[in-house]
């Protein structure tokens, strides 16, 4: 049975709406996700929420009835919680809500617990800011087979909403580290990998390596790009050719027709 | 010599404000750019602001020194306008406002005053709701060489702010049309052109077909897709092959991955 909260000063009302705060999310280890399609992608990811908040008006639907009936199922103290559309608001802080929201264990896991050798490709992003691009190289690593993506130096959280909203749902099925370059490239050096940085700063045409898996696509800051000394440390550093007068793609843009090229090579074979 | 303004209630900053809104956008066929990259960019592509906007602290940097010289050159009745920081955020609703901002003139324009031999490749943009993806998309035209950006049916306005932003400034070295599918197909069918479709309802795969110029790449809205009887009227619909769970990708990503694949058989040759 569902347990009914109607109260905005409910205590667990205020501990999830505090999660939309990187702060808070870090302190409780719990995150946000929102919507049917990117809580259904959760659950055939083999995750279930902590606590599933659902309005009355979706208690009907099929998805909402599944995906209840699996958190009873797992009977690990998994909460669903019937509650009103204010409140969801509330929780989700935008005015158009979405009907059911979940709340989630932090997935974030360490270097030393990713096989590398799992997926043929892994994304690095380094000092990336925008949530938006940040969910939706997610959202393309899924797309291309990726194992994860490993977050250098000072991103954006990968759990904030807006980062999981534009992952619609890929956060789930990526692995998701957060280190910094040193212990990076300490731990790719001590085994296969081949580390291929996108950058202005060369002629070399992104079509011309042979990309060997795993291969790690390594990503810059929207404005700066990557470091010199980063660069020095890839193992192949290309150029996407551009003909316009920018000079410059939006950065998840760029990840993503990296990704394609390498595994359009693979494909071929 | 810039005209100075320091008051909120001035008429001009009323309503170069009003600019925000669509409606108001409309009514004056202007629009609002925000940042020296953007408007350097405006200016290389051959577009001065009607009016530009600085504070004191940007008064000595060169760009803005080569702007002001260019526009008081231009003698055409625009203006230099130094105001405060103050009066900078109150234009542009961002806390952390940049030091200048242009309004523009619409940059709209005709299916009929469209060359389409003046460039290999279009972007056709069909009831796409996110100005991020939008303007993404835009500044991808610009890096492959696009001639512009289509957009069909209920498409957010280009020229928000918002849009403008994600384009870096592409907007401006891109034609922009807004119509109606019959209105578009119409046009198309009265010369040369590939009608290309991007759908998850074929198994063709995108590196398949042979893209001829000009190539209309046609994206569909970012939830439902493309409409089948518009899928339909396509000379080729290709799919993006996904190897992940959630089997989709963001709707600029997809077509700039789509983008590069064309000019990618073209560079080829």
């Amino acid at each position: 049975m569902a347990r009914e909260i109607t109260a905005f000063s409910n205590p667990l009302i205020k501990r999830v709406r505090s999660l939309r705060e990187k702060r808070h999310r870090r302190e409780e280890g719990m995150f946000l996700a929102e919507g049917l399609r990117i809580l259904t992608e959760a659950d055939e990811a083999g995750h279930l929420p902590r606590y599933l908040f659902h309005s009355k008006d979706s208690a009907d639907h099929p998805l909402v009835q599944r995906l209840s009936a699996r958190i009873e199922a797992a009977n690990d103290g998994s909460e669903v919680i019937l509650t009103s559309r204010d409140i969801l608001q509330k929780l989700s802080g935008k005015d158009n809500a979405q009907t059911v929201i979940g709340v989630y264990p932090d997935l974030a896991c360490s270097l030393d617990s990713i096989d590398r050798t799992s997926a043929p490709l892994w994304m690095v992003a380094q000092s990336m800011r925008d949530p938006g691009n940040l969910g939706t190289i997610l959202r393309t690593g899924d797309a291309t087979g990726a194992g994860g993506l490993i977050l250098i130096d000072d991103c954006v959280d990968p759990f904030s909403v807006e980062a999981v909203r534009a992952s619609m749902g890929a956060l789930f099925t990526q692995k998701i580290v957060q280190t910094r370059w040193e212990d990076f490239i300490h731990w790719l050096r001590q085994g296969p990998g081949m580390l291929i940085g996108t950058s202005l700063n060369t002629d070399f045409d992104y079509q011309q390596p042979h990309y060997t898996a795993p291969s790690f696509l390594l990503v810059g800051n929207e404005s700066r790009g990557l470091p010199a000394e980063y660069e020095q440390q890839c193992d192949v550093l290309v150029k996407i050719p551009m003909m316009g007068k920018a000079d410059s793609l939006n950065a998840a843009v760029a990840t993503a027709v990296m990704a394609y090229e390498i595994i359009n090579q693979w494909r071929r074979k």
